[in-house]
This record gives C-alpha cells, structure tokens and sequence, in this order.
C-alpha cells in the first residue's frame, strides 16, 4: 500500500540533500570540536560555518544562536534560564502554548515560585495585543512573556513585531516559541526585538535531535545544562556535530527557494480547503486556520461534519498518516488542550478535529487520495448507523 | 601527511556499522515516535528495540534507561533532577569530576543552597571509600554522592559496587559519571545498587549528540527539560532517532567482542607505556594511570620529564592528535584543574602532561609514530636551549 503523509507538522521527512551532508561529516569530521588538535579544528570551522549562515539569514550575530538538542530545549533554556539567571518573577503566557511552554512555565512555578498570567484567547484563539497590554500594565515584577509566533494545532499566527515592541515598551522579555515558522517565514530579528526565539531542524527536512534557540546577546542568559565552555556557556556537553550540519543544509535548502516553495504549499492547501469544501459542505476550520492571511500555510486544521472518535485510526488503516492534535500531546485518545478551547462545544461529540499539515513534498493527489479515504470512511459510519437503527 | 588519531578519550571516530544503521533511519525511519500513525509507531518500536537491548546488557528494566542528547545531558538530568524532585539538600562530590558534573554541583548551589562537600583524593587522585563513609556519617540532610567511575584524564577506577553499597548504607542516592565506561567495560546494575549512571555514544563510535541516563526506577525523579510525555516523562522533546538507532549500533558492536576489544587495546596500552620508558627513562604517569588494574585500559595519562607548554600543537603540526586534558576543558593554555591537583608541585614547570587515549582503532605503528614525534619534540627542545644559552 502506498502510504500518503500529511502530518508535516509532526516531523519531515529528511531530504536526501541533508542525509548526504550528515554522512560526510559521520565520516570525515569526528573531531571533538572542543579539541585543539586539527581534528578538532577542522570540525570546529564547520559548525560555526553553520552558525554564522543561520545567524546571517536571521540578522542575528553568530554568538546569539545557540546550538540545542531540539525546540523543547530551546524553549526550556529561555524560560528556565531567564527565571533563574534573569530575576523574571511573573510569566504572561497563553493557554495555547506547545506543551514544553505549557509544562516548563508550569514548572518554574512549582520550583521557583513564579507567578503565572494566563491571557484568554478570543473564540478563533487569537491573542490581542490589548490583552497583553493589560496583562503587562498589571504588575511591575521582572516579566517574561511567552507566547508562539504560530500555533502547532491550529496555525493562527501572532504578529510578532507588535508583540515584540508591545513587550519592550514595558520592560518585559519576550520569548517566543518559533519552533513551527522558523524554515517555514521569513524572520529578521534586527526589526523584530524578539529576546528568544526557538528551531527544530526536523519540522523543516532536517533530522530530529537538533535544533538552537536565539538567545539576544548581553542579556546575561546562562545555561540549564551545565559543564563545559561549549555554545559560549549557554549549553554545555560535546555538539551534536552531525546533527548541526544537517540543521544547517536543511535550513539553507528552506530559504533558498522560500518564496516559490511557500507559494507551492499554499496551493495544495487552499486546494485541500476547497476540494473539502465540496465533499463536505458544512465542514469548518478551526481558529484561522481557513484563512489563508492569517495561518500559517503549513497547517489546516479541520472540524469534519460528523463524529468518528476512530477516525486517526481508520485513516492509518487506509494509508493515510495525519494527526488529531500536536504528535507531543498525542497517545491520548482525548481531544488536546488546545481543541478542547477552540471547538465549540455543541460541536463537541458531532465533529471531528484533523490536522491536516503539509510540505514541499506533498503532491495534490495525496489531498484527492486523503478525501477519498474520508468519504469511504463517512459512508462506512452511515451504512452502520443505518444497519444499528433498523 | 597520514595524520594519527590519539584522543579517544574526548571522542572516537565513528563505526561504518553505525554510520549505515543511521542512514537507514535516517532514509526510511522519518515518522515521530509520539505519532499514533504507522510512520510514527514504526520507529517507535526501533526507538524501544535500542533501548531493550542496553537495559538487558546493563541488567536494569526499559524503562530506567532515558535517552538524552549527551553524558553531560545525563549527568545534569540525575544531579539536578535529586535536587530539585528528590528533596536533595547536601551533594558529596570529588574535586576531579568532570566539568559537567562540577558546574552542575555548584549551579545547585548558586541557585537551590545546596550543601557541597569535596572529598580528598590522596596524591594518586584516589578516593578511598573511608573518606566517603565520613563524609556520609558527618549529616543527616538527604544526601547524593556524585563520585565517577574513570576520571576521564587519568584513568582511575573506583570500586563502583562497594562506592554504591556504602550510599545504600547511609541512604544517600548515588549517581555515577560513567561515561568513559559504558562501552568499555561490563557494567550490571542490578548486582552494583547505582541510582544514576550516564553514557554518551561518541565515547565508543557512534555519533555525537545522543547519550542515555540510567534512572533507577520509582525514586520519583522529574525531567529538567519539560514538555511532552517523552522518555515516561523524564525527557521531553521529540527522541533524536537517528541518534538513538546509531547509540544502539555502538553499542552492541562494543558489547559484541568487548573481552577481545579488551585485551587487544590493553596491549596497545602496555606497548605504549614500555617504548615511552625505554625512550624516556624518567617518565612517570599520572594518577593510576601506569598501573593496568587500577584505571581504564583505554586512557594513558603521561608526564614527560621535560617541559614544553606548547607540545600540543607541536604534535599537531606533526600529525598527532593528543590531548593534554579533557577536551570540555581545552581552549585553556592552562593546565586542567585535575592535572593541577595532580601533578607533584616540584614537577611543575619541569614536566609536561600529555593524555594519550586509545581505541580498537589503535595500531602500534601509532604508537611509534607518536613516540617518535615525542623524540624529536625533545631534541629540538634541547637544540633550542642549546643555541640559547650558547
């Protein structure tokens, strides 16, 4: 059976490009870029090659990225290290973060004593930045606020430059979760005063197990995981070093044709809205995620007409990979945090949330293919709601 | 000019077998485990497969072993972890643990107040189990021992059974460094009592960037980075699948023939330090190193009987990677805070510390090659001095 995969949120799958990088430096360059013999130096060069074209691209200095075993981490060195070498107090954050946001601010409360602001999403989970001028004006305490520039179930995006501004106009540090736009947007930190910002290599073709986090210099950020002098204190222990060169071939090959690839996604998703739209009139998108201005194009998130809780399972029955919620939330047949907001409630029990997420190597068929299994499946549900009532 | 590759102690050069299993994955495997689909749960089960084979190996259940991006990773997860989910108020540790463990020990400090006590080596850089019993009896506060089990620049072993039964005495939680064993020397866990143990791929071939922890199951320990429920819950962040398929690689392949690997890289060791006696007659080694039953077969730690702060890159220009200490400590001209501790003071300035580590890739021609280049350092030393004071 040929299988369709349409959960690009979840993870990529790798380019080829990326695995070749990776094999050549498994191969040639196994020096401990720590060494000072030539081995060493030799791998040195190519991870701070790397870090300068991430850096370049990102209008950051080279010193500001930070090499990191995934986005969680990422994350988790920004809000934990800036609640423990920073003095922040108080974290502004929303109930519809990723769950390592959602799980290290909880925790920064529970060890550190930090006092937790949560800011209530309108009906479509968006965040108005009135919101968090309240949030912000409430208190003086040395604040971070933590929100995600596009959502991971639902794709609502925020705009980043207002946030970021809005957050240095009252002294706030600004941490936001990047882990699903950065390879995917556009993003100059030199206009948009973000302090943190996050990547993981493998929501854009690049292998799991390496990402970094932007961490803005002189603000005196230390490292959670301590030890050696590696990433200039900010996170010690031996590079991942074959992890950073396939970061680093991922993420040019992302920017290298961003404007056509982005125009190629958006396709085959306003195709899959439209092609859904015609097999099942009354379907809905969730938050924003039908409006193609205000989502990121990545990601659909979709309520089907009718109630099948089976429904992951029968699609992976028929060949077809897809997610009901964020793949970090799922194993639980429950509906996620962020679904349980957003669907309406007398929706709940009548519909079916997808997420529906693409890439650059998804082809229209797969979405005809995807369809398809969804009618079968519908009629199927019909056919033994028809037999169990008569 | 073929360059010689003498620092297997800061990392080794990685195993075609490894190389090819992590293009498998990396090709085939690109699902995330946490996906119920079958792409996600295919890899599932070679992320589970890895770990059941090191649990069996080392005697311990599946579930103890958590997969983390590094040794240093690992050894943050147990002594952090103790302190901050384990009511952890005293550490007792020893001044030559490795940087990771050292900063991570004195970051609880700075940020938890917690309590540390530095055990004495004697001059060898041994630390008795006597001193360990005092330091134990001298409180009650709960307490955890962080003692290594090879010092990871001169070799010594401690008797990690009898270093772990007197914790159990005292009720102290014990966590070991073992990431200059693991791969290199047979370790069962359910006959020595550790709590907490680390490991880290690249020390025995495969790729950098991914370790393990071992956690003693029910002590009720809590990830430090937090998120999804990945590694039942002791480490969130989406698994670095290839890396763990490459780690399980290592692995078996150093268990495979581990006594042979032995023997044959204890011959390389004892090659070594003969052809340096008959060169250099009043060498010594550092700490127990010298001696083959009290420290690791693989790490040779030297003293010339001559000084030359700039041997390092003399060797390099010759073609022979060496260290002169760890490499998380290197950058530093400086001796390392072990050699420091070490090295008698009236040999200092006279003599020069060189760490010369070995793996089955090791050759005697590698051996004498290097010595050779040790020769010819000290008649261009003598030269030199020669023409200086001529």
């Amino acid at each position: 059976m040929d299988r369709i995969y349409l959960d690009n949120a979840a993870t990529t799958p790798i380019a080829p490009e990326v695995i070749d990088a990776m094999v050549e430096s498994l191969t040639y360059s196994y020096g401990n870029p720590s060494s000072t013999h030539s081995f060493g130096q030799e791998v040195r060069e190519k991870v701070e090659l790397v870090r300068r074209n991430i850096a370049s691209k990102l209008h950051v200095k080279p010193g500001e990225i930070v090499f990191t075993s995934c986005g969680t981490e990422s994350n988790n060195l920004a809000i934990r290290g800036s609640v423990e070498h920073l003095g922040v107090k108080r974290i502004i954050t929303s109930p519809l973060e990723h769950k390592c946001v959602e799980e290290c601010t909880r925790a920064m409360k529970k060890i550190h004593g930090v006092e937790l602001v949560y800011i209530k999403p309108d009906s479509l989970g968006n965040i108005s930045s009135e919101s968090l001028r309240e949030a912000l004006a409430e208190s003086r305490e040395k604040t971070l606020v933590s929100i995600m520039h596009a959502n991971n179930e639902i794709g609502n995006l925020i705009d980043l430059k207002e946030f970021a501004l809005i957050c240095k106009e009252y002294d706030a540090y600004f941490h936001t979760d990047t882990v699903q736009t950065i390879g995917h947007l556009d993003l100059n930190f030199e206009e948009i005063p973000v302090d943190f910002a996050s990547c993981s290599a493998h929501k854009f073709h690049g292998p799991k197990g390496i990402g970094f986090a932007f961490i803005r210099k002189n603000l005196g950020l230390k490292s959670i995981i301590c030890g050696g002098p590696q990433e200039r204190n900010l996170r010690a222990g031996t590079e991942n070093v074959s992890g950073i060169v396939g970061l680093g071939k991922a993420f040019d090959l992302a920017y290298q044709d961003l404007d056509s690839t982005k125009e190629f996604i958006k396709e085959i998703k306003k195709y899959c809205i439209e092609s859904l739209q015609v097999e099942f009139p009354d379907i809905q998108f969730n938050g924003e995620s039908g409006n193609m201005d205000k989502s990121l194009y990545t990601v659909l998130s979709v309520l089907l007409p009718f109630y099948d809780p089976m429904i992951g399972f029968k699609l992976d029955m028929k060949g077809i990979a897809i997610s009901q919620g964020s793949a970090c939330s799922s194993g639980a047949a429950s509906m996620s945090g962020v679904m349980m907001r957003i669907i309406p409630e007398h929706l709940v029990g009548k519909s079916t949330p997808l997420r529906v997420s693409f890439s650059s190597m998804t082809r229209k068929e797969d979405i005809d293919k995807f369809i398809a299994c969804l009618v079968a499946i519908k009629n199927e549900l019909k056919l033994n709601n028809f037999q169990l009532n008569n």
